[in-house]
């Protein structure tokens, strides 16, 4: 049975050390989050994720959702428990917006524990996690009065929320919905139409489930330009808020998946279900980009979660499991074979994910607080800047984060050797579980193209120049130390071979579109790569500062020098790899005829 | 339902084509193996995967095996009709020694029959191919009576066999095995204790199973130079070969895993079973090595076969699922959307499969190629170089073969999107069943160890000059050919990057043999990118010849030349990264203290 503990050092040593929060406590919302409720919140999270939402994740990847003859679905065994617990102790709320009942906390704090959460319990952790995509539009887009009577209940987690966007003809291409929104008299809309692979659709936690759900106008343009969002909540909202008549939604069947069987993937019928319409009419596809913004940013923290708790057990196996003797010499003398802990091979896999899980988690909270930064900061400059900056790294969250997490999951499992394969060590679902983050919320190759295609060239290639200059800049200020210098002196060079195939772009997309697209994903990973190496010059710089001034915690600081040199030593060379690839251009990934994919007798 | 083409089109290329089998015709065996044998058996045990074991592989994950409270086992719903038609057949038959009733045909035919089994159905195939893996150790250390009781029917596959290594506490370190083996009066052994994670241990396939099992002699040394090989029927076997009394070991649970459902891995326990001694006292692990090397190239074949079936089914949904479309403009303007086919990433998933495959078909078949002539070579010397040149492959075959297979066979999930990750279109089920082939017959971190502690060293490093000297040869005639100028130069670069790794090791191994576990991984990875490339230039350099003298059937020749260019341009760029990451050495990996892995809260 696997084990999990919350990393809270780790959070608190990125919220506090590295990006300073108490330094933002001039701007609204942060003056709530002094150190000592930064910790409080980092260390009750943790406690509840561990303690009670930990122990029901193999028996909710064991049992699954039921879906019930009448449509209902009930959720594994100890969730509605864990839900009430979670909704009673309001974790739900901490980023959420004051005005509706949230606790107005920054979201670096919400997003540590999302983490958290889903390193407990992935599939536990989608039911809110949609919830707050859900708000999030409804924030946005929705009427004072849609946001009056949905908000605070969906806040409180009384009532969840979901994201309805794909049906079995249509998936990327959001222009080929067919769902259909009827204008009704009394001004709502009847909604008809069949929704697949709905996370979260249907389930006992909650007494209202509040669909936003992308369908068709009458006569509108039969492409992106023509969807419009709709509100459809499962029953009807009474006007004193209280619950009225069951809507005609319907959940139709329940998938079954290779993993994260604890949430309820469903298949919707709305057969002339009462919705209203959210935002303006076809502007839908703006009004769930907003929610589908927040959830791959979620979606990125799932390939650190997985990640995380995959290399805790790894860990803990390697440590105890004796096989061999390590290379220089027997390590225990005392016993018949050393802890697998001291074979390079299996070093090298824990501090691959050491490097990777410090790295992401610094990147995912940077990221976090660009989120608060994009609404809060001074000016409506900076507001701007942090926008795009976290608009540029979303992708590169998602993409990056949950293809690595997902590389970093298998290669702890591999350490337990056979064992990992074995259901009852839990290894193997968090690798079924951790796949599904590099699919849902947009494949990662839509997440390739969404950075190459659109962000790489929005307002002038702006916000990738900004990111060069603060790479560089941590760069120049990293060298200035001398024992950094050499680690620095690498990322900068990293930097380069980015800049030079953001060039490489820039010079050959233009004549053949398929030259960016054929390199997409590489820059992708380049770029994450790259990114975390950022992350890394960062954390180093902050950790030789403490140890240069004096700390207790000596091994900690010194610990984070080693990872930053080890990821810089074994993460970095892939960049001028992936940028050789990049270069390679379209030509010959194109140049097959579909008859060559065939197989012939 | 996923579907499978046996690619006998690409077996027979690379058979008759680039192996050019025919022209070891000289040699015994290879004279039953004329081209148009070669064709049928080809051609016909395609027919007999596609047909039989293909439509159950679903079923077989779906249903699992059962154990019933005697300690029986049952196959999945069809298996047993399925093990008979291929037992009728003589499926299993075809590379055996004709001595025991085999057809001795090549190695090469038998290897090309068990890429299709396990493409069709991983499962099933493991049955056979662990009786194989058994024959293997018998024929090289069985005495003759155990000859003749044993591999007649192991051979026809009227019996199974199995392999007994593994125990809870003992894996990787077979130093560690406490099964004991008490000599009895009659000259047979009594065998007791517990082995656990034996594939086929007990099924209802075959009317008797013929287990090898690794014990220890009252008083042997302390490590692996204790250990010794036992025969131990299920069912003792009558002095006129019928099947005599139940012997004393009893499946005592079949294990839940990941995948690969459709084998039981069985726990066994051996309650003072009768056995024999195979080969001499103490010497087991010798014995053992000759069935892990057979089999080790087997799990090589997995990897590759399960990246084919994959392959070949997101092939057809790419051609088949309409989403977007083409960044060149509509390519079916007819339609509302393009088939994904059309867009970059999923062209760079396919052609990185197709890369793969193609390439690891060729080595998969060359190494059985060189099994063959270590046996059948004319002279004493060519034997030694074939053998020797397929020891050193053998870890790469393995190693590098699942680990890119797994990483192809999970990209090809990705073509899917969402659909990808449900359980009906069966493509998660390669995912979980290809996992398997990167754990079992030795980790892949054992694999590299194997590689580069054993084989690059031996007899003064003579097999690893041998396969530069191959290489850097196929990198001269390619060259002499102008159009594949360019690919040579590439791969005799990366040829470089290889022998300059090769040389650190030497110069940095010796004073601290962390280094060469730290770079173990890398150097098989960068082994296996390289060997591929050496494939793709004599698949390149057979095509271009074949275009030359003029073909019908110059689409399949033009398509190896861009595939040849793709898969150069897209993997050989990972070498270089590799030399730097191996460079790096040990000190980051090694440097920090175990407690610097544990998580603080």
């Amino acid at each position: 049975m696997p084990t999990y503990t919350a990393p809270a050092r780790e959070t608190r040593f990125i919220v506090n050390e590295v990006l300073d929060l108490a330094s933002y406590g001039n701007l609204p919302g942060f003056e709530s989050a002094a150190p000592d409720i930064i910790d409080t919140v980092i260390n009750e999270g943790g406690k509840f994720c561990q303690e009670v939402l930990a122990p029901i994740n193999r028996a909710g990847d064991e049992e699954g959702c039921t879906r019930h003859p009448d449509g209902s679905v009930t959720t594994p065994k100890g969730f509605k428990e864990a839900y009430e617990q979670f909704k009673e102790a309001g974790w739900g709320t901490i980023s959420h917006v004051e005005e509706f009942g949230g606790q107005g906390m920054p979201h670096v704090l919400g997003f540590a524990l999302e983490e958290f959460i889903s390193s407990a319990n992935q599939s536990f952790g989608m039911y809110p996690g949609l919830t707050t995509g859900a708000v999030s539009a409804l924030l946005a887009k929705g009427s004072p009065e849609q946001q009056a009577t949905y908000l605070p209940k969906m806040i409180s987690g009384e009532w969840s929320g979901t994201m309805n966007l794909t049906e079995p003809q249509c998936g990327t291409d959001l222009g080929l919905i067919r769902t259909k929104a009827e204008p009704q008299a009394d001004g709502s809309y009847a909604i008809t139409g069949t929704k697949i692979f709905i996370s979260a659709g249907e389930h006992d936690l909650t007494s209202n489930i509040i669909h936003l759900v992308l369908a068709k106008l009458p006569g509108a343009p039969d492409s992106t330009k023509g969807i419009s969002l709709f509100v459809v909540p499962k029953f009807l909202v009474n006007e004193d808020g209280s619950i009225g008549e069951r809507n005609a939604v319907v959940c139709g069947s329940i998938e079954e998946k290779m993993g994260i069987h604890g949430n309820s993937t469903c298949l919707l019928n709305y057969d002339g279900a009462k919705g209203w319409l959210v935002g303006e009419e076809n502007k839908g596809l703006a009004a769930m980009f907003i929610m589908m913004n927040a959830a791959r940013l979620g979606v990125g923290v799932q390939g650190l979660s997985q990640a995380e708790v995959a290399y805790q057990n790894a860990v803990a196996y390697a440590k105890d499991r004796r096989q061999g003797r390590a290379l220089t010499g027997p390590a225990d003398t005392d016993a018949k074979a050393d802890p697998i802990i001291v074979h390079p091979d299996v070093r090298r896999m824990l501090m691959d994910a050491k490097a990777f899980t410090e790295g992401m988690r610094a990147l995912c909270l940077w990221g976090a607080l660009l989120v608060d930064l994009s609404h809060k900061a001074a000016t409506e400059e900076d507001r701007e800047e942090a926008d795009a900056m976290i608009g540029l790294l979303t992708p590169v969250i998602k993409g990056y984060g949950t293809d690595k997490g997902f590389d970093v999951t298998v290669n702890m499992q591999q350490v337990f050797g056979g064992h990992g394969y074995i259901r009852e060590w839990g290894m193997e679902q968090f690798v079924r579980d951790a796949r599904i983050a590099q699919i849902y919320e947009g494949t990662n190759g839509i997440q390739a193209m969404d950075l190459c295609g659109r962000k790489l060239g929005q307002a002038g290639g702006k916000a990738i120049q900004a990111f060069f200059k603060a790479v560089g800049e941590e760069c120049a200020a990293a060298k200035a130390d001398a024992s950094l210098a050499p680690l620095a002196e690498r990322v900068e060079k990293a930097l380069g071979e980015q800049q030079a195939a953001t060039m490489w772009f820039m010079q050959n997309a233009m004549a053949n579109p398929n030259n960016l697209g054929a390199g997409a994903h590489h820059y992708m990973t380049m770029m994450g790569i790259v990114t975390l190496g950022f992350m890394w010059l960062k954390m180093a710089r902050v950790a030789q500062a403490k140890l240069a001034s004096g700390t207790d915690d000596k091994a900690f600081y010194e610990a984070k020098l080693v990872t930053a040199r080890y990821y810089i030593e074994r993460y970095l060379p892939d960049v001028g790899a992936l940028r050789r690839k990049l270069e390679a251009g379209s030509e010959a990934m194109m140049a097959l005829g579909e008859d060559a994919f065939a197989t012939a007798a």
